[in-house]
């Protein structure tokens, strides 16, 4: 028997909302396992009647039938117990039950004593739209591709994006540190480029590198495109981990819009009934690590999201977490022109379209079909 | 049109095994989507018969029925695009296909001139065993819990862990910083309790601190756990980005074994038509990360890794990967002394046993616990 231990914690909790996939028995045995696989991890009969028991276990706060075979289980956490970190926060979340099928993450629901922990977005959809000058109407994005090109040819078409009125000219992610284009002379073309654009123009386009990165780069890699005349970062936490985005979105030296890039994370929502739902992962999670805009896959694009998974994103992206700012939905994948009219029903206003590959599918004239896209966007009803 | 562009690339390339669902027409476009997703994502059509097309594509090397409904496709990529990063590989292995239904990665086959940018393992399994001093049975390891205890009481379960000639004492991976048992003074603490008894009993037990944290803490931990006196490291990827844990194994100041712990990761493995392979993930990728043993749940606990899957992970800890050493299998998740015989028999010698939980199931005298734990794995036959 481990002894009884007092413990001095606040009552307050946090909470998941758990999916559960099984009969209701065991549906409610899923629950109670969670309770206990994300905390003690250790046999409940050896707990004694103490603080452990009535502080640190998970306790099932509701438990109700979503559907025939699901059920929606919302189990609290000691608001110590995640240590006020958010590497140890997704652990308690669902570390080891992410191990165990039949068990999904649909949202969390944080008390504010947490989430004052995490400064969340800097911009967020107002400070990103005064930053950028731009009003009312979506926001323009565009990537610059394909890999293999040299950086003087990619700020070339980054100059023409810019010449045509883009926003957000940002690096396809799948352009690192590469020898056809390394990033400092990438970043230092292409900043460069938009500058002269802008200079030319009176608009405000910004570029935006992909500083996904070694963990021992990446600090250095923000603070270089910053200096160097970036106008945001792209990351792909993902790849490089959600903390390390959280710590660069909160450096007031970098200070710069931080889009989230969905790389190697397909795999957390693909499975309806188990990992992590769209909602939480792309909105709420990135929220917490200091994204100001989530990249995803439209829906009727190339992958597979349907309607009510984006519209679950939009929702994430949104949804109150106290001073948590909402930020931008940034739907692509395989986004054209012409689906403009149909994405603009969809998102209304509060969206970043982003359309990479189609932009150079109306000739060769980059800035002529950036122009198009401003003006389709501009004419769009909402 | 893209204008042609003259690459000077080697000939080298790195190749994945994606299995792939679907009758053959369908794989076979799968297969043929991965080779552009995964390098340019641009229309492919755009792209003149030039050096982008025949080097950056991904290029299929072989395409063969697995069963009735799967087939695999081995997709080669031009090893420059892995921009010679952790980050840059997994995204160029994985990155946005990750998104698609269908689609599992199997395992990787990385040329020398990939992996040379790797140092791999530290120890691995023959150096970890001269490390401990143990020259052929398994390793013995157990977790300090449960969450709530204060670092005192943690440390005395570290003591008689110790005395009973555990070898490797590890964190919980639920401790993290949290207010009953803060990171310094637990880590302090148990290492201290650990020396003290392998001063008593001249054997080498290793205390093993879980620093996974919040990435500007990450190196500050490791090297404050290496000067506190741990003798090993815990970091869980999923939680913390694969790329901090290779720059902490490649540390030689640091210098200590890592354990890889699987939390967040099993949204990967769980489906088994798309994410990454157990072999891929817990094996190969643990390898390239740095880790010198894969903390996984067996099968016949309370996870549901079958039989098969534990036997590929084990076959991802030695797969031949040029330099990258061969590393410990460490599976776990609700084992016990009585499974120990049967593990004994599937797992053969180079195994690490990792059981918590039940140590405390038989008595409140830990040491003699684990004194019978270390004699049932000296009496095995293998």
């Amino acid at each position: 028997m481990i002894p009884k231990t007092p413990l001095s914690l606040s009552d307050i909790r946090l909470a998941t909302v758990y999916k559960l996939l099984g009969d209701e028995e065991l549906a409610r045995a899923k629950s109670e396992t969670i309770c206990i696989e994300q905390t003690i991890e250790f046999p409940a009969d050896l707990i004694a009647d103490d603080d452990i028991r009535a502080k640190i276990f998970g306790q099932i706060e509701s438990f109700e039938r979503v559907d025939e075979s699901h059920f929606e289980a919302k189990i609290s956490y000691a608001v110590e117990s995640s240590g006020f970190e958010l590497t140890q926060l997704l652990n308690l979340i669902f570390g080891n039950s992410s191990i165990k099928p039949g068990i999904r993450v649909e949202r969390l629901e944080l008390p504010e004593s947490l989430l004052q922990a995490f400064k969340g977005p800097r911009f967020g959809r107002d400070e990103l739209r005064n930053y950028l000058g731009v009003e009312k109407r979506p926001l323009l994005c565009t990537a610059l591709k394909p890999m293999g090109l040299s950086a003087k040819s990619l700020a070339n078409y980054a100059y023409q994006f810019a010449l045509g009125g883009i926003d957000m000219i940002k690096d396809d992610h799948g352009l690192a540190d590469q020898s056809f284009s390394p990033f400092e002379e990438r970043v230092e073309l292409c900043a460069a480029a938009v500058a002269k654009a802008n200079a030319e123009t009176g608009f405000k386009s910004i570029y935006i590198p992909n500083i996904t990165a070694p963990a021992n780069q990446m600090l250095e890699k923000a603070h270089h495109a910053k200096n160097t005349g970036a106008g945001g970062l792209m990351i792909a936490p993902g790849l490089a981990g959600y903390d390390i985005m959280r710590q660069i979105a909160a450096d007031d030296e970098i200070a710069l819009p931080i889009l989230a890039h969905p790389a190697l994370q397909g795999s957390y929502v693909l499975n309806p009934d188990s990992g992590i739902s769209h909602h939480a992962l792309f909105g709420q999670f990135a929220r917490l690590a200091g994204a100001d805009a989530t990249i995803f896959p439209n829906h009727g694009g190339r992958f597979s999201f349907s309607k009510n998974e984006c519209q679950s994103i939009v929702d994430g992206t949104e949804v109150e977490m106290t001073h948590l700012k909402p930020i931008f939905p940034a739907p692509g994948g395989g986004m054209s022109l012409d689906r403009l009219e149909e994405m603009s029903e969809f998102y209304g206003n509060e969206v970043i379209y982003l359309i990479g590959g189609d932009l150079h599918r109306h000739g060769d004239d980059l800035a002529e079909n950036s122009r198009r896209f401003r003006k389709i966007v501009n004419n769009s009803k909402v």
